[in-house]
């Protein structure tokens, strides 16, 4: 059965997974760089944005090459697809990742505003949905077939599908950065009455990584 | 100048720094004796708790042994002190410590209701404060002369002091355990704002530990 899964999703120590005031700049909110210090230096990361054979190949790594592995679609909010907001003005805006995104399967991207799919170079085609994250799903699984689907944020995205418990299993990296403000992953989410546990806690230099997965019903 | 500290504090993965439900069978809540599995093995805690010589020495340690290093007061909400609630029907209940407590030096015990200090064997005596946090924090100064003032809980009592930025250090574990919910350390407070900053970041196997800082006005 293909997996739901959340990888590589990081908050800051004092929970939060974006940073306040995104924008254009700051696409992850202010300060929310910093979250992705252990993400930037792996080999996945690197090969992934400069298509180049260096970086790190540590646990940081071994996490950010899983996140990858065996992925059919993703679903992305539509504050991690740009930052334009109310209706689409035209069609213009084409995501943060240039010609050719590094998805290279569908893309399934919430929005309330219709849009007609963007085919983008690589494979990887945007299509937005306005039905809401059920539908999202549903399009997403069957554009994935055999292969997992992976949310890719932002928060209030998982937080959508992990109060519906149709998260399976999420690696979520806690970072030593410090926020202050933004939007909290876990705030008011009971993750235990939701039938999730931890099963894996992995410290590494500047994140510790852990793994979090929906228990058997 | 002495330092208003928090040490050994624990908090779950989702953030919370004691269980739900707290009674008289589970004093931090349900399910919050699994937050200080890095704390239990240690030997300062084997030391204080057991009187004996055994325990692990590692950075855990380090950190446990820290959290006792120049202390000459404690403050303590009175959640921390014991069960009971409203006032209190008489002296009987002295602590979970037993006749020789793990403090040996003044304890300033948050209250709203009076009651006589409680000396105990081996330096601790118990304070009764029903003047707040100021107050508590004053009489505590006068008491721990040079030294420094040592928080010990619970969630809300530092959430009290970290909100008017008295506590100058905190020694935060991130533990791997999960809680669901509880009490929530940071939610709605804005460390960055009330100029704090993460000064370590130090992962060890079941918990990684943090320092937390206030930085120069």
């Amino acid at each position: 059965m293909p997996l739901l899964r959340v990888a590589s999703f990081t908050i800051s120590l004092d929970g939060f997974g974006a940073g306040p005031n995104q924008s254009l700049e700051t696409p992850l909110g202010e300060g929310a760089e910093s979250l992705h210090e252990w993400f930037i230096p792996t080999r996945t990361f690197q090969r992934m944005l400069f298509g180049r054979d260096e970086g790190t190949l540590g646990i940081d790594n071994e996490f950010a090459e899983d996140g990858f592995q065996n992925l059919g679609a993703w679903i992305l909010g539509r504050n991690i697809f740009g930052p334009v907001r109310g209706p689409w003005p035209d069609g213009e805006w084409k995501g943060w990742w240039g010609p050719n995104p590094p998805y290279h399967v569908p893309v399934f991207v919430l929005t309330h505003h219709k849009r007609e799919p963007l085919e983008m170079e690589g494979g990887t085609t945007f299509h937005f949905v306005t039905g809401g994250i059920h539908e999202a799903l549903e399009r997403a699984r069957a554009a994935a077939g055999n292969a997992d689907i992976r949310v890719g944020g932002g928060v209030d995205t998982i937080r959508q599908y992990l109060k519906e418990r149709l998260i399976d299993r999420m690696h979520i990296a806690i970072s030593r950065a410090m926020l202050g403000s933004g939007e909290h992953l876990f705030g008011g989410i009971n993750l235990l009455e939701l039938g999730y546990e931890r099963t894996r806690f992995v410290p590494a230099e500047t994140a510790v990584h852990m793994v979090i997965e929906k228990k058997a019903a």
